[in-house]
């Protein structure tokens, strides 16, 4: 049992968790600002003015971070400790019971010509409706000895769930990332993995049946075979009652990982504004997650980017309203417009509660914040911080 | 397998380590500055305002490392899971063929009266072709079941490689680091030692009849009884093609422990910037290393060590002409003219790559980098950060 476990107690104290998706960023030219240090964030500078300031590694130094693992490191659990497939992700977000033994896998309906080559890998970006439809075809989907079940997610993407006998993740990806070729076939990446791969093998040869005569998606991609594994709950390791605010489905996914109650039907701060206040008496944990922060550093669109993290700003005042004893503001990884992708640059923080020291940040970006009080720290470390600032870690020892 | 191992991929992009050895200092007197603080600059200075800047500590803070260990952390290999002794480090620093199983002890020459007590520990400090002469005497020393080399390092300093079964590194050294009294008899420091202990003993015996007439070298101290231990390789660990740019045998030594190639024949800091042109295609990683910051610091030359700085700082510009895509400026440990030794005092480091966020240091300096973006960090993160700005590490995770 770690020792946050042993030492964790219930009291009535709450904790907000605000996560920007990518917030950690890098200047575009010499001399400049990051997206942060760009962004005019009137209510984090006052928060910071009053809040302990510093930079977190969730994966240590240098490492980039996938989504997944930057969360679990945020949620206070070792990434390492706990690796988790794309796939159960993918299967979490859209609360499908998986149990143990199950394996998912994430799927993309993509297209191909006549010699079996891709040409589009995501099928023109079909939308959700048209992937709900082609999930609703695959039911006549039959592989002795399995159940399949095939769930539309977002757009092209949907999720496959295998539950049967004998069944393993070790199976690699059939996704080529690359047009022109022929989709990989499923093979296994140990022994074990032989009947899973056969398995898929199977349902990709029956959906290519399937989706014969469908335009623009005739195939599947398969990525990210994955079993569920076992990981103890929030409320377990830190005695919380804990609850995920999150518009897209992989970050409802990683929250049901660890014990979360998720809200489901919210697309907009708006909505997360107004359901924090409606569950504010449920829960002691909040975890509001905004994804835009990433995706527009994947465009490489730093004026975007910015721009998602002046509107998270405009949000902050209904949150703060509730008066949060414990809140902490930071991003699961950087995605620096700069980069186009996730990097393992430290990723700045802010927590802010009654009995701290606060340093003398007066903007929140990521070079103030190394001049915080906390310098650079795990990420893992945060939830530690939010416990123990809000009463929730008893003494160790006499 | 490391986090490291598992994500390092190969890319073009080239990592200059350039270590000063030693490099770290101290104030001789109240309120003064460090040998760093001190020297004139302008090279690392102007790159410092381009940097992100910081201490390390090789081997944990307050704990002084040997030569090799200190490397080993730079190198990221943690210098507590591959303790190496000074006999294999010599060794490998003249390029003798060691197998596992062997064992490697440094030789000084040293001076004896007639009773047998040490009169000088290095013999005059004899030049090194008096060294290989002696060395070449040694020929004749013959050990039942035991094969002995004796090679020549440099000045009064030789290395001894014993072959032969039931060998072992666990024996004690015989220099007494102290004139006026007795070599001391080696001894086993566990069982397995004993059969070693016994054949060094025979060896120190034959060894002071062969120089018997020998002046002013009539006797050896033997030190670092080492076993060649199993390293990984920088290829394999990183998926980096390395090359070692050292004048000194030891950090040639420590180079090719990890599998690194070594340029020889190199003399000045003018050779070394020579040859990292000729062979700048050829590598993606550079080890240059600069001894005389160490020699100096441990003579208590307080002036002479500044100017090997300045040296350093002079020699620089050649190397940013190749324009490295990541450049590190450390040291491997501290040895402040103060002290006249090694210290386990922090090490200021920058560095420098297009994807950063340069803190406002503006002199390379121990106080300027604890200021810096990264505080203390251990030193084997130096090589994760190296790896990482030049995208050698993918993503971590779904």
């Amino acid at each position: 049992m770690s020792i946050v476990e042993q030492l964790a107690i219930k009291n009535e104290k709450k904790i907000v968790l605000l996560v920007m998706d990518g917030l950690g960023g890098l200047p575009m030219t010499k001399g400049g600002k990051t997206e942060l240090e760009t962004a005019k964030t009137p209510v984090m500078d006052a928060l910071a003015v009053e809040s302990e300031c510093g930079l977190q590694t969730p994966l240590g130094i240098g490492v980039t971070p996938g989504s997944a693992p930057g969360h679990f490191a945020l949620f206070g659990y070792n990434p390492f400790d706990y690796p988790i497939g794309r796939g159960v992700v993918a299967a979490m977000g859209i609360n499908f019971p998986m149990k143990a033994g199950d394996v998912a896998a994430r799927i993309n309906f993509a297209s191909r010509d006549e010699n079996g080559n891709i040409t589009d890998r995501r099928a023109g970006r079909i939308p959700t409706e048209k992937c709900a439809e082609l999930c609703d075809m695959l039911k006549s989907v039959h592989i002795e000895g399995v159940t399949v079940s095939v769930k539309p997610v977002k757009d092209y993407r949907a999720v496959a769930v295998f539950k049967g006998e004998g069944l393993s993740d070790k199976v690699a990806d059939t996704d080529p990332q690359a047009t022109g070729v022929k989709a990989l076939d499923p093979k296994a990446t140990a022994e074990e993995g032989n009947r899973m791969a056969k398995v898929a093998r199977e349902f990709v040869s029956q959906v290519n049946g399937i989706l014969k005569n469908s335009k623009p998606a005739n195939t599947v991609l398969m990525r990210g075979f994955a079993e569920l594994p076992h990981i103890p709950s929030m409320a377990k390791r830190y005695k919380l009652t804990p609850v995920a605010l999150a518009v897209y489905p992989d970050y409802k996914g990683v929250s049901r990982l660890v014990g979360m109650d998720v809200i489901d039907g919210l697309s907009t701060l708006e909505d997360q504004a107004k359901a924090l206040k409606e569950n504010w008496d449920k829960y002691d944990f909040f975890f509001v997650h905004h994804k835009y922060t990433d995706s527009k550093g994947e465009d490489g669109n730093f004026n975007a980017k910015v721009s998602e993290i002046e509107k998270v700003d405009a949000f902050l005042p209904s949150l703060l309203n509730l008066n949060p004893d414990v809140l902490i503001i930071t991003g699961d990884h950087s995605t620096p417009a700069f980069l186009k992708s996730h990097s393992g640059h430290p990723v700045p923080f802010l927590i802010h509660a009654d009995d701290i020291r606060p340093d003398d940040v007066t903007h929140f970006g990521e070079r103030p914040c190394a001049k915080g009080l906390w310098g650079n720290i795990p990420g893992e470390m945060l939830i530690r911080l939010a416990l123990s600032y809000s009463g929730k870690l008893k003494k160790y020892g006499a």
